[in-house]
């Protein structure tokens, strides 16, 4: 379903940026060396080395993954370098170009770059992975998942070069907070069944949206906002690290959870940031937030990703008391979504990991009133510090897909004590990105004052 | 027509790599100041803030160019900086990449980046700017022409921010070497109409470049190639840079013209990398090149691009021996060239400059025979030095355009007492691309040796 929404503008790829601290003594060439060593032969393991079927035609109903025997490990892995002085601004920049650009279709769907000239001799792994491959919710864990506990560890190789385990991994198990894509690809497939057009099951899921909408936020509906029009080629990224103890003290205060704050975060920053445009809405923005729940039906032991939506209370000035309604809506819409069969979640979780799919009726891209207006999704990490031969991961930042209708959308990854926040939007739909990922570190400070 | 051709794997952009040497006390961060003053306001001349009028539907009827009026500077003009060490290799990586992501059809179609961290504190620009827009034969003249002539000149601005000539210049009154774009579009639309369907428009050339063949290049027959294969989105991109004397010397030596000795150096190359990958033909590859030629029926006293197809004699070991034959073969086609009507010689102008035309029937690529093997073109560029704020341009290197059944392209731009060849390629189609640039370098020496 990912490949259906793919367009020169929407493009279903995520990213994270990971940026290092090298351990005292590495040498100014390592990534030099480190690319060598990749070239010289490193092994390329499965999902890593599967391609499509059919790359010129994804529509195709035989599509499906073939194992590429030959990857040709000098176009996944590339060096790259960010200009004079090395910034987080320079590299933003980098990043958000590197977003931009479509993945090849020919070969097996990824690529990572080794970016050096960082201040103080720091370096980064920018990973960018088509969303049919690994999904959203699980790309950033595999990709920490794969870095080292040990910071004496020296001759661990990237993540593609880490066999996978005997028994498929099944993402979840962990901390319930994602879902398996190949699970969620062959349960709606099972719900559609194979032959069924495509513009026959999208239009299902559009129409049920609609009704679970009604049952589900009944008090909420999403106003018209510039952050859902079309949206062009181009990206901006924004980062923003945060201590997750500060969040929870809040969260604490407030009587909500770590989900709730980082809402109540977002609005603050979309709040500010819209109203110095002179565009923010009378009504509340609704966001929508993947939540891990049990349905009702599921008599195995496993967990599934749910949607709600929440109103964000941007329309309220006091940070006391949007944070409250901000809470109060979260804690309604779970209620209800508890009652949700197993099948209608799995739909929830379609529409949220595929947003394109609404897109698939050309005249709603960009001009229907939106159910929604910003997705905002927060994947739990590792919480212990991680290395990559020595040097230390600073934070994992996730980067997701703006769409047209879409054209923002805020990740967050807990990692050793953070929470990294990545802002992804259109460029052109979203002006100074930037001011979002700044005021959002702002918000923290102003909660605080406002409630401990 | 370029337009046509534009797809995922054959980009109707060009290109050119200009390398600088910055005067003796340039601060570091003289790029990062270019950037922040064009930034605060550079102007926009035309032709480059013209944009598609219809970007989504390339083939309207109605297509054309349409003011920007707010051209998005920081878009168009981007820093970039090459990893450690900073050499030719690492440029042309940099570089191939660049080349190989498409040109944003909703803003006006270039892009120029400014590269730092070249060995010794050496920077470069790379130019890419669609066929539509600039053609291949004109973009190094206008951009070299935008540098100056003066290295004491400090405040110049870059191409895009120097005011057109009140009059439209026209391109080729300088040394007859160049045809302009407008004009042959002009050309070429009078000749088939704009009523006429595109197909029977392509089919019209394509038959009777079938018929002209005959009549011009009836010994030469292309043998099957490796390079005239399907082509993937990568490029690579090499580059040479050889004395002009020395080349001219040889010329006189073998009663020919610099553009032959291009050739022979070519077929040198090429002749040695296909016999290393166990692939030369037994029969000899043919070169398609333009050639400024003056029609028998033009009674103005403008110039006209033809095109020849000429014998690289590849079957042929001895280098003296080659390069006779290479001699005899294009006296032979630009003799026959200047007993053709203007009109005839505008479909061949047609035809080189959109090679992809032929593509365009979809049975045919990659899979007919091919007319030629690769096409060889030298475009005379400025002969004095010339600078930006003091930084003088070293070469100046023009990236061309492979499309389906032209895995390879060889363009030359004559500089300051060099030829600076630029072979542009399909990463996969034509693997260790950087060889043919090696070899053709040797191949002086060797010429040099057999006939001086």
């Amino acid at each position: 379903m990912f490949l259906y929404g793919e367009s020169r503008e929407t493009m279903m790829h995520v990213a994270g940026l990971m940026p290092f601290t090298p351990a005292p003594g590495t040498p100014p060439d390592h990534l030099r060396r480190l690319m060598d060593e990749i070239k010289a032969g490193a092994e390329v393991f499965r999902p890593w080395n599967f391609k499509l079927r059919t790359p010129d035609l994804l529509w195709n109903p035989l599509q499906g993954w073939v194992e590429e025997a030959n990857v040709d490990r000098e176009y996944h892995v590339r060096r790259s370098a960010v200009p004079m002085p090395g910034d987080e601004r320079e590299l933003g920049i980098l990043v958000s170009r590197l977003h931009g650009s479509p993945i090849d279709f020919h070969r097996p769907p990824w690529e990572a770059h080794l970016i050096e000239g960082l201040e103080g001799g720091r370096f980064a792994l920018y990973v960018k992975v088509h969303h049919a491959l690994v999904d959203g919710f699980s790309a950033m864990r595999v990709l920490s998942n794969a870095l080292s506990l040990d910071p004496a560890e020296r001759d661990r190789p990237l993540f593609f070069s880490i066999p996978p385990p005997a028994r498929e991994p099944r993402l979840g198990d962990e901390d319930g907070g994602g879902v398996h894509f190949p699970e969620l690809l062959a349960a709606v497939r099972a719900q559609y069944g194979a032959t069924k057009s495509v513009a026959r099951a999208l239009m299902n899921v559009v129409q049920s949206t609609r009704a679970k909408d009604h049952e589900l936020v009944s008090p909420l509906q999403a106003p018209r906002c510039i952050l859902n029009a079309r949206i062009s080629r181009s990206r901006r990224f924004a980062t923003q690290k945060l201590e997750t103890a500060r969040m929870r003290a809040i969260a604490k205060a407030a009587n909500g959870t770590l989900n709730d704050v980082i809402l109540a975060l977002s609005a603050a920053s979309l709040r500010r940031y819209l109203e110095e445009l002179d565009a923010l809405p009378t009504g509340p923005l609704v966001a929508m937030l993947p939540v891990s729940v049990r349905a009702k039906d599921d008599l195995g032991g496993g967990n599934a990703v749910g949607a709600i939506l929440a109103s964000l209370a941007t329309h309220v000035a006091d940070p006391a008391e949007r944070i409250a309604t901000i809470v109060a809506s979260t804690k309604h819409a779970k209620q209800q979504l508890q009652g949700m069969s197993k099948a209608a979640i799995i739909q929830y979780s379609a529409l949220i990991t595929a947003p394109s799919m609404l897109q698939m009726i050309p005249t709603t891209a960009g001009h229907l009133r939106p159910t929604f207006n910003v997705v905002i999704s927060n994947v739990p990490g590792p919480e212990e510090p991680r290395y990559f031969r020595g040097a230390r991961l600073e934070a994992a930042y996730p980067m997701s897909i703006p769409v047209h209708g879409q054209a923002l959308n805020i990740t967050c990854n807990s990692y050793a004590g953070s929470v990294c926040f990545g802002f992804t939007g259109c460029r052109d739909t979203v002006p100074h990105l930037q001011r979002l990922a700044v005021y959002c570190g702002e918000a923290l400070g102003e909660l605080e004052r406002a409630l401990l």
